[in-house]
């Protein structure tokens, strides 16, 4: 394999200072991941090497944003295969380093608070994730920033970061937090990848019975019948939506619902009976068996 | 006058850029303010331009940082002074943007988040004030990282950024706010400026009556004190400093404690009692007439 794995910051800035001198790089993608990665990630990472002349992509399993130690501790690690499917897509340099590394004098006291955006859909199942989750994107934002490129050049490398669209909640607030504080990074999201029925791809689908793996499926049907009616000019019909997720007992319902894609806010109650104009995000979360699913769809008119 | 005034991030930015790149810079200094500077100000730009190739001061009344309308409202504004004094220690660029152009959005909804350590000694009397000051020096810590400097050079310029060791406790949250979310700066702490009778320099130290400049140097005589002490391995002597001060009766004390730097926890009991050795950071504020004073002394022995 030519990707270099680092498991220290120090590594890692040797080894992206090296490649951008190498390649006269312009340019460096950052592509932050938990592992247990599959085709979702590898959209990430094909997106950041045609974009980049170095990608780095982190594997980090962050304690902050478990509530439960009993979901951090099953988290799936699966280094051998992340690294070959990174190797795979041509990403340069795989970062993972170990949690004292990233954790060096134990918790944080100074940390990234998310506000009321992080409160409510996901926030609201899980208090104190996204403040956990910005706090680290924040480090490996800061980790990530090039060193100096092509020799003689007039300013700093581009430097971008991935993110999937899967993960809406999480990528509005990045943008947010960039925004806010004034990283010196381009936020991209990538589109969800989803399975050949539709089912968006995530690390939890593995815990899955092959029942409960159809019936999950509701989800992302719902969320195209949102699609349709709002690429035609039709109201959102909502009701339609959730009669169809309801229908299927293995599937528990917790939110869904149609956004402002920035502020995550409701849409006014009038577009379910006017018609469909302009962009917003329908958001949807559901147990089924054993896991927690979300999905969601950008709409477009 | 050599310095150079801009007021938007862009032309900030740019400004750097042309500088570095004129004096083939190898270092950017940062000294963030807020201006109605005076000498303490000036020995932070002094040792900033002596550290650096090029050096940006900021000059911005953070709103999010003051819990009361009024107090913002007369917060001193001296522009061309403050640019008078700055182009006389030779600093090259005054970055001194709008509420606007900090804040385009409004309020920031993701912010930064002092923790522990912001609500306890200065903290207690402003609850907020340290996530607001450490969410805009979150921002000026972004805006000022330096371009790519010395042309061919291997890596990015040294960036540096100066905070005056009067604010004690502002200067520790910025050190654990770099540590923890890991901001590609140095931090560089300058010694507290004072007057010949001893009185640290603040901008506020003007709404004081001759009588209370009097009364007030009784802050600084109760640390000399304790430093004699330290320096001499003897027993701190907590309270006969304190008797020094409560003997002052324009002086109304709100804390005097013995500390540790880092983490400002109170130093163990038994320092009034065994000889000191160590480090450690006596902190004092009070109120003397109208206007509340603080002030420190780092212990060493």
């Amino acid at each position: 394999m030519a990707i270099k794995l680092v498991t220290t910051v120090a590594g890692l800035h040797a080894e992206s200072a090296r490649l951008l001198a190498e390649k006269q790089g312009a340019s460096q993608g950052l592509v932050p991941t938990m592992g247990a990665l599959h085709e979702g990630h590898a959209a990430l990472a094909r997106t950041a090497v045609e974009q980049n002349d170095v990608v780095v992509a982190s594997i980090f399993v962050n304690p902050l944003q478990f509530g439960d130690a009993v979901d951090l501790d099953r988290y799936p690690r699966t280094l051998d295969a992340d690294l070959a499917l990174l190797d795979a897509q041509g990403v340069g340099i795989a970062f993972a380093p170990s949690v004292e590394e990233v954790y060096p004098g134990g918790e944080p006291l100074v940390r990234v608070t998310s506000g009321r955006l992080g409160e409510k859909w996901e926030g609201t199942s899980r208090p104190g994730h996204f403040d956990g989750a910005l706090t680290v994107v924040a480090k490996l934002l800061h980790y990530g920033i090039p060193a100096a490129g092509r020799a003689g050049g007039a300013g700093l490398p581009a430097y971008r970061a991935y993110f999937g669209q899967k993960d809406a909640q999480q990528l509005a607030l990045v943008r947010r937090m960039v925004a806010d504080l004034n990283f010196p990074v381009d936020i991209v999201g990538v589109p969800t990848v989803r399975s050949a029925e539709g089912l968006a791809l995530s690390s939890r689908n593995r815990f899955l019975s092959d029942d409960e793996r159809g019936a999950a499926l509701v989800l992302s049907r719902a969320l195209r019948l949102l699609e349709e009616r709002a690429t035609a000019h039709e109201p959102l019909d909502l009701d339609s939506a959730l009669a169809m997720v309801e229908s299927q007992p293995l599937v528990k319902l917790d939110y869904f619902d149609v956004v402002d894609p920035a502020t995550l806010e409701p849409l006014a109650e009038n577009c379910r009976e006017t018609p469909f104009r302009g962009e917003a995000l329908a958001l949807i979360a559901a147990k089924v068996g054993p896991v927690r699913l979300i999905d969601n769809a950008p709409l477009s008119s």
